[in-house]
């Protein structure tokens, strides 16, 4: 609770606000992780069972505070390297054509709390991710009409949450290659509604980003401007952070699309405490979802003995929805004893899954498979 | 992740399902309890801003798995000592005339995971809380219809949540006196909707028990069946857990009305990692919800020196929403420099919240004041 003592007067926001770091070996979760598990939240992984998530279940990251926000009076405004400036309220971007996308969303660190070292951040385990049905404007109607001049490289998207990390203080900001912006699949959304309703307060009330395949980093929440540069943004969230990185002195490379993942409804019921599931005798139905930012995913395998051995599982038939998760299953008949069940993607370009932990000092992009440990009594 | 080791295989649910317990002495937060963490979620602080919570804000704790659960075929029974058995689906509870109750609801563990020594369960620090309005039918209309028989002492109410706790496998399940059950102020609902909408699944779907004034544990969620009893029921959420003990041979008392308790909306600008607050020197106004379901809140008194003064916060007026929260205010002039603030409420019993840790070895109804560390820069 304490991050200054007596005698250590913090006199600057980097006495308040420390470098990112990674944990020592065995050094445990901390109360600073705990106090962001309990205020961001994952999906519980039985919610893989919905489609669409319902409201409240999708995983949510909220780097600073939850901005107050009134959509009444809410202004977006579009400029920099534009011919004309744009300066438009929830009414006016109702007018123009709805579009809607069913996105799968994963958050960049999910993963980050199984690595070994662990980086010190949001802890999560494996259940970063939702689906939703985003409505709103195509990013690149709203560029159209302002008119990109042709020196323009970039668009800076810039959301109303204000804080500090790592000694910089900033509202949250983050850029997108114009090619990314501009293109037609995956097509960029700034989206108003959510699952068909107003957007709720902690997925960006009243306007977000939405940009389907990139990991949740890229999809700005309470939008609120649109800077088009001729040079490439450097910002802290651009350049700093959401960087895979080896040692904390390299550039790194930009964290950008989702990786392949496939995760399994924890099949039985758990005990309380220990989330052990408890499995019965017999045939049983395992079942899950799979997704890629990359590529569609084109196979998912499960493991029951721990990942010795590989099954093919069956996908559900494309759908349409290109950028949203696909529905798998297998039939598997448990027997008596401890059992380690585990679900592989790989997708269109042939990545698959990793059996061993890619590591990376942000914990980002980490899609090491899922193990879910089953008794069956 | 592993609860069990090669050769020691489990046999039975008690290897898989272990007894409560107290955490050593500078025991780290487990692998387990992050796990909960990562599942359920409070409030994030800065949504005590609204008088009722929007969707997806209100914390949330399912004790096993949310169940599938088909609106359209639901069926709530009501049996046991009365003299006409009923079974009802949603049509026909939406058939009898509805009541909306504003509900300040808080799990019982909250603030548990700040306990030295810490309980081991849900980790809770601060913000298990959230407030909504709840429309159904009164349970005392059913109970009426139902006719209830002159031996009956108790209502039984079954969730349709499975799983194992403790080593014993159960349904969720808790009960009622009668006279709870059947009284005016506060009445008891089986809510079908929250804040106008159908019950989120994390919430209940399709069916709830809300008992305005007690503890998230007594609102049992996807309800199906009420049986009335002639002895009071003794199953394990209501003899086992949800008892304020301090050894765990003792039977101790049972949990069941929220103590009161104020929290502040933690003001200025956090760094993402510690959720330190920055603040400007200068007049701030420190606001915040109080609430207590023993008694209105009467008093909130606010310290800026970490609790060695204290003045009275100004309280809003009531509003009619009896079992609701009340929001606070107190202006202060921030100076350069560390802050440690907290806010402390006394209810209409005169009951303050404790400023030293009321400990149980469930962690239960424990109303330590909050302490928010601010630095002024």
């Amino acid at each position: 609770m304490d991050s200054h003592r007596p005698g250590d007067e913090p006199r600057s926001l980097a006495d308040v606000s420390t470098p990112g770091r990674v944990a020592a070996p065995d050094e445990a979760i901390s109360h600073e992780e705990l106090a962001l598990a309990a205020r961001n939240h994952g999906l519980p992984l039985e919610a893989l069972r919905y489609d669409v998530t319902p409201p409240g279940l999708h995983y949510v990251l909220v780097h600073y505070d939850i901005p107050p926000a009134d959509a009444d009076t809410w202004t977006l405004t579009v400029g920099g390297h534009v011919r004309t400036p744009l300066a438009l309220d929830l009414a006016a971007l109702r007018a123009l054509p709805p579009v809607t996308h069913r996105v799968t969303m994963e958050c960049a660190g999910n993963g980050r709390a199984r690595l070994t070292p662990r980086p010190v951040s949001q802890p999560w385990l494996v259940e970063a991710v939702g689906t939703a049905d985003w409505t709103g404007v195509p990013l690149r109607t709203l560029l159209a009409e302002a008119g990109v001049e042709q020196d323009a490289v970039e668009a800076v998207f810039t959301g109303a949450d204000h804080g500090v990390e790592r000694g910089v203080e900033q509202d949250y900001r983050r850029s997108l290659p114009l090619a990314n912006a501009t293109a037609s699949d995956p097509e960029v959304l700034v989206a108003y509604a959510m699952n068909g309703a107003p957007l709720p307060p902690q997925h960006g009330h009243p306007l977000r980003l939405v940009v389907p395949g990139w990991y949740g980093m890229a999809h700005v929440k309470w939008l609120h401007d649109i800077t088009l540069t001729d040079t490439p943004f450097t910002g802290f969230q651009q350049a700093v952070a959401y960087r895979y990185r080896q040692a904390s002195d390299e550039p790194g490379d930009p964290v950008t699309r989702i990786a392949p993942r496939a995760l399994m409804i924890p099949p039985g019921f758990p005990d309380f405490m220990t989330r052990t599931r408890v499995v019965r005798p017999g045939p049983l139905r395992l079942e899950g979802r799979a997704w890629s930012g990359r590529a569609p995913v084109t196979q998912v395998e499960i493991s029951t003995d721990d990942g010795h051995s590989w099954e093919a599982a069956a996908l559900s038939p494309p759908d349409g929805h290109a950028w949203s998760w696909r529905h798998w299953h297998a039939d598997w008949t448990a027997t008596a004893g401890p059992h380690t069940l585990t679900a592989r993607a790989t997708d269109a370009e042939g990545t698959a899954q990793p059996l061993t932990q890619p590591w990376n000092r942000g914990g980002f992009g980490n899609n090491l498979v899922q193990r879910v440990p089953v008794v069956c009594l």
